[in-house]
Formats: structure tokens, C-alpha cells, sequence
């Protein structure tokens, strides 16, 4: 069967390609994963020298590893993922008792910057429970789960603590990445359909749904605090990389629930539609920013092609064949993939590049930075492998 | 002479180009400056509808007109100005006694956005100073002044007002913009040397040099607050429209001064090094954001060409040719013209576009935009048209 032929496409490659994604030139970790990535870096870069507490705690996460696929037999795991673990849990906050976790940290973890949104505080509890997972250490799960309850609170209830100042002038709305983080975090602090965290998981899938305006057509980034389509460019944002992603955070949730009726939305909503309306028709890849009314974003990067959008939408697609053995899902795998491998990949000195132009040109040759790290590349492949070594098990 | 005949450039396309800068869809103010602009906001482009308070301040500037060229002659002027100066007066800050003012109002002057910056506080004063002596109405000038008081305490005693939190270990560090915009403030609220701001704007002087680094070779964004370079990115960083711009700023604080050594050092410094430096040799124009080891910068749209350092650098380099006699500054000048008029013009809708891509195709066709409002176009083509018709008149 053709779809199956297709599939092969990943294994006949050897692995899924020389690269993973790597923070501050810890090569090691994006070695153990990928078997033959490069040397380090890059070419053409070197950085303040500062570990960046956001890309630490991804790699945490990445270093402790799901239990299983090659990540697992990763040596580096059990030196570094500790080994970051216990720095996050020494430093990651700005202070004792502090609710907020810094955004970037100096090379001895003094706090350098942070941010007033949830992100820093996600990943850090991201890489903290499953560290905790793989260690038995409960010290680890317990300040991922604090950190967590800090998130939902300034989700749900109360954003004060951000340290955004409440402006009477500006329009409520809640941005697709909260609900999306808060799912994704859920899910990984959380036991499965029906445990403890499972409450703040339907509340984050609905909110999801929201964002699902215009009949289903387009997901907004932006909508209004009962889930309405908002007015101006606030309103109009679209950004198709957070739109699958979140449609694969989306398609797992209804898979744990058993909603064939939530999957099929998940796929067809969140990653179908944005993949056709976000896909660059003249040059390939993914566009950063768009606006529902094709009208031209103020996001000054918003034809860029950046890497993470398509390490997120090779995930969705895989999991959403899987799910529904669908061939037209394999194939835009495959189309997602085959721009991925070709555009972001650098044969010479391994790793992916992050930011192309909108031909699909690099345009920084930097392998890691403020927001590029030892995540979503390694978090793709080895998701991707984990997919397609199940799907070529079965008869 | 060779150089006469260029400069006629200017003039044999009747005016300087038929465009200018517009933040809110107020194109009376472009079309009265530049007699031929556009019916508007061009296409593909509808903003929130909301006045931006940044953009609104610095179109009160430019309505207000600094009493001589055609700007003087702009009908609009005293209908608009006052009207945008009652409007800042009212809802510029974000509370009564606030020392902060908002970066963007709501339509009806509520405050949507606040940055941790000087800047909103900046082109506030710079537009209701010019108001105050278009008008003669002393409370525009008094509040300019107390903007201006504030923003000297912050940038030379105390920032805490601002909202930054001060964490341990973040690099102390002082961005060039900050000693520019407010030598820019001191120069427009002051009058003249001697007067009781120049004590202000000798030490902004005394600090934009400090970001003259290796030699005078490279002009650096970030230096530490005792004026030495800082390692990693943050001190390699660049911004060679900003360098230009402070170089312009800088040139007129030496002529005010009558010291021809800083004029000089100036215009080698701080406009044509950064220019020689900063111009894409491939495709022209300059690059929004450099580094000075030539390595890749972190900045995603440092290739790009944004329209504000094109405009200050036609202002820099006829300023400077205007003051030296050089000829090759006006070759400068020329050069930067051609790009700026065959590039961000839009001769379909008038004004000109902001951002290109690095081959100097439109990435962004919004005319206006969170920072793009009425102030850099009409500024440079007010004030290059004062230079050429001075040096015009001349035998």
C-alpha cells in the first residue's frame, strides 16, 4: 500500500536525520539522540556564555527522558538530568518563595531576566516532573506540581503575580499558547484520563476549543475571555505553529478520554485547516504569523519559516495518521518532513538551523538562542520514532 | 561642480518624493507635508483603530512644526496639533500623577500598553514642547518639561519608576538609545548652548561616546555604566540606524558648541563608519541590527531594511555634507536617497512602506503599525529639504 511505502521514507533514511535541537552548545545530549549529529554550535555564533533557564529546563525534560525509545538508553541522562534538576530546583526561582521562575539565568544561576507570562515557569515544571519520574526523587515532582498551581492560578484565577500592570484601556483576552501550555503540563504532571489533574484538563481542552472560530475554519490566537472572536489585529492573529501543536496536545487529551468526536475536531480544526491556510504556497514551510483576513500581520518576522512549527506539525501529522490511519495525513507528514530535513537541517555541522527567510534561505546561523533550545527538535524526532517504530510493528 | 549637480537630485523630483510616515490613517498630515502623498493607509492594512499614543505624540511634533519650511505652511497644523496636545495632556499618562505614560490608547484615550522604557515619555515632550512654541500656551511646554525631568532621573539616578525588575544578575548596561533620545529632548525643551538644559546635554554627549568603542571603529548598542565594552552579544550588538541617528543628534550638539574636533568625530564615528559597516553589499540598503564580531545577530529581522535608518541617515549625510563641504557625504546621502526613494515608496498609494526584506522586497505592506507612526519620514523630508534649500541659496 502506498501509505506504507511512504512510511518508509522515515526508516530509509537510517534515523530521522543528523540533528536535534541544543541550548547552549551541550552537544552531548543532541549526540545521544540523534547518533550523528555535529560538533557543537554552529558556525557563527557564540553566546553570553549564560545557561538560559527556559532551554535548561526543556533539556531537563529531554535529558530525564519518557522511559522509553532511545532516549532511554541515553548515557547523559542520569549525569545531566539530575544535574539540572538540582540547579533548577536551586535556581530557577527569582528568590525564596517567589512564585516566578527567571526567564534566563548567569552561568552561576543568578537570575538575568524574566518574563511576565507562564512560559519559564511551564517548561521548568515540565522537565522538573518527569526528572522526578525517572529518578524516584519526589523533591522534583513536588516543585514541578507547585509550579504548576502557580500557573493555573494565574490562568484561571488571578494573573497579579506576572507583574503585568492591569491597564483599564486594554482589551481582555486570553492567547492560545496559556490553555495549550496548561494542557501539555497537565498531561505530563498528571496520572492519565481520570486522575488528579483531570478537572484542569477538560477546562484547558475547552478553552482550546474556543479558539476555534469562524465555523471551524480558523484557530485565532487571541480571543475574548467567553470565547468570542475579538475585534482589530488583536483578533485576527494567527499563528499555525501554536495551532497544531496545540492540535496534538488536543488529539492525546481525546485519545485518553475515548472522544472520537474531540479527535477528529483536533485534527481536522487544528491541524489540517491551519497547516492548508499557514502552508507558504509559492516557497514551502510554514508561515510564523498570519492574519485571518489575509491582511498583512505587524509581527515583523511573520513570513519567516521557523523550526519549531515544523518540528510541531511532523508530531501532529504522525500522531493524527496513527490515530486515524488517514493516507492524506501521512502525506503532509511527509511534505512537513521532506521541507524540514531539506531546509532546516545543516549537513555540515549538525543540529537544525531555527529561522529561515520566507524562501527558505537561512537567515541566522545560530543554533541556539533566547528561545531556541534542547527541545523541540529532540522532543519531534523522538516522538516521531516512538510513532513510526509502532506503526511498523504492527502487521 | 560635481556635487551642485547632485544635488539637484533632490530638486528635479520636484519635492523630496511623494510620501511620509502616518500612524493612524491620518493622511491630511502626510499629504499637507509632502503635497503628493496617497489617499491613506494603503493597502492590505486595518489597525485596531486604535491611536497609538507613541505615534500620536510624535505627530503632534510634527503638526506643531518647528516654525520654518513647508511644515509651517500645513494647514492641518493648528487644527490637529492642539487637538492631539489636549488629547496627551489628558491621557498620555496612565493615572494623574503617573510619571509613566502609556505606549498605546485605547480610541478613547484609555491605556492599552505600557513599556518599561523612556521612550513613550520621549516623543511625548518632544511633540508638546514643539506645540507649546508653535502656540505660545505654556502648559504644553510645562508638561514637557516634567516628562523630560523624568526621564533624565531615570536614565541618569533612578529607573525603579519604570517597572523593571532589578535582578541579580542581569549585566548593568547602557543602551545608546538612552543618551540619544534624551540629548534629542534636551536639544528640542532647551535653547540653545548655555541654556539651562546643557549641562544635561553635555553629559548625554560625554555618554553617547562612551558607545564609540575598538578605536573608533565600531559604535556599540550596549556598553557598561562606566563606558567599557561588555562581552558576549549584548556588547557585540549594533544597530547601525541607531548609530547614524546619534550621530546626527551629536553633530548638532558640536555645532551648538562650536567644536569642530567632536563635529568631525561625529560624522567618521558615528555616521560613516556604522554606514560602511552597516550597508548590505549585496543587496543594499541597512541592516536593522549587526555584530561587531561579525557574527550572526539574535535580533530575528537583523537583515531586514526598516525605513527609520534609511530616513535619519538622509538627514545624517546631508547634515554632514552640509557642515563639512565633503562631497563623498553627499555621495552618502545620494546613495541612501535612491535606495530609501525606489525602495520604501509606494508610488501605487503614496507614504512609504517600513520593512523590507534583506532583498529589499516589501515583507510588511502596513504603512503604520505599533512602531511605525508619523515621525521619522516627515522629519527627514522636513529637514532635508531645509538643508537643500540652504545650500541651494547659497552662491
Amino acid at each position: 500500500m502506498g501509505s506504507r511505502g511512504r512510511l518508509r521514507w522515515g526508516r530509509g533514511a537510517g534515523r530521522l536525520g543528523p540533528g536535534a535541537e541544543d541550548g547552549a552548545g551541550d552537544a552531548g545530549a543532541a549526540r545521544g539522540l540523534a547518533g550523528a549529529a555535529g560538533p557543537g554550535a554552529g558556525r557563527g555564533h557564540r553566546l553570553l556564555g549564560a545557561p538560559l533557564a527556559r532551554p535548561r529546563a526543556r533539556r531537563v525534560l529531554l535529558l530525564s527522558g519518557p522511559g522509553r525509545g532511545r532516549l532511554r538508553r541515553c548515557e547523559i541522562r542520569l549525569a545531566a538530568g539530575p544535574a539540572g534538576g538540582e540547579f533548577l530546583l536551586r535556581c530557577a526561582r527569582l528568590g525564596p518563595g517567589s512564585p516566578k521562575a527567571a526567564f534566563a539565568l548567569s552561568r552561576d544561576g543568578r537570575p538575568t531576566k524574566v518574563q511576565r507570562s507562564i512560559f519559564s515557569e511551564c517548561f521548568c515544571a515540565l522537565g522538573l516532573d518527569e526528572l522526578g519520574r525517572a529518578t524516584g526523587e519526589p523533591r522534583y515532582r513536588r516543585e514541578a506540581r507547585a509550579l504548576l498551581e502557580a500557573v493555573a492560578r494565574w490562568v484561571r484565577e488571578d494573573p497579579t503575580e506576572l507583574g503585568r500592570p492591569l491597564l483599564v484601556g486594554a482589551t481582555p483576552h486570553e492567547p492560545l499558547a496559556e490553555p495549550m501550555m496548561l494542557l501539555c503540563l497537565a498531561e505530563q504532571l498528571g496520572d492519565g484520563a481520570g486522575g488528579p489533574l483531570a478537572e484542569l484538563e477538560g477546562w484547558c481542552a475547552r478553552r482550546l476549543l474556543c479558539h476555534l472560530q469562524r465555523d471551524g475554519s480558523a484557530v485565532l490566537e487571541n480571543v475574548s475571555p467567553d470565547g468570542k472572536e475579538l475585534p482589530g489585529c488583536l483578533g485576527r492573529q494567527q499563528n499555525p505553529g501554536h495551532a497544531i501543536e496545540a492540535g496534538w496536545f488536543l488529539l492525546r487529551f481525546a485519545q485518553r478520554q475515548g472522544d472520537a468526536a474531540l479527535a477528529a475536531q483536533a485534527i481536522e480544526g487544528f491541524m489540517v485547516r491551519p497547516f492548508q491556510a499557514g502552508w507558504d504556497p509559492e516557497h514551502g514551510g510554514l508561515f510564523a504569523f498570519q492574519d485571518a483576513d489575509g491582511l498583512c500581520p505587524t509581527q515583523l518576522e511573520w513570513n519567516m519559516k521557523l523550526w519549531w512549527p515544523h518540528a510541531e506539525a511532523m508530531v501532529a501529522f504522525l500522531m493524527a495518521y496513527a490515530h486515524s490511519r488517514e493516507p492524506a495525513l501521512l502525506r503532509l507528514f511527509d511534505q512537513v518532513a521532506a521541507y524540514a530535513f531539506q531546509r532546516f537541517r545543516d549537513p555540515e555541522h549538525g543540529e537544525w538551523f531555527g529561522y529561515l527567510a520566507q524562501d527558505g534561505k537561512v537567515a541566522l546561523t545560530i543554533k541556539g538562542g533566547p528561545f531556541k533550545g534542547c527541545f523541540h527538535v529532540p522532543r519531534a524526532l523522538h516522538l516521531c520514532e516512538e510513532l513510526l517504530d509502532k506503526l511498523l510493528r504492527e502487521p
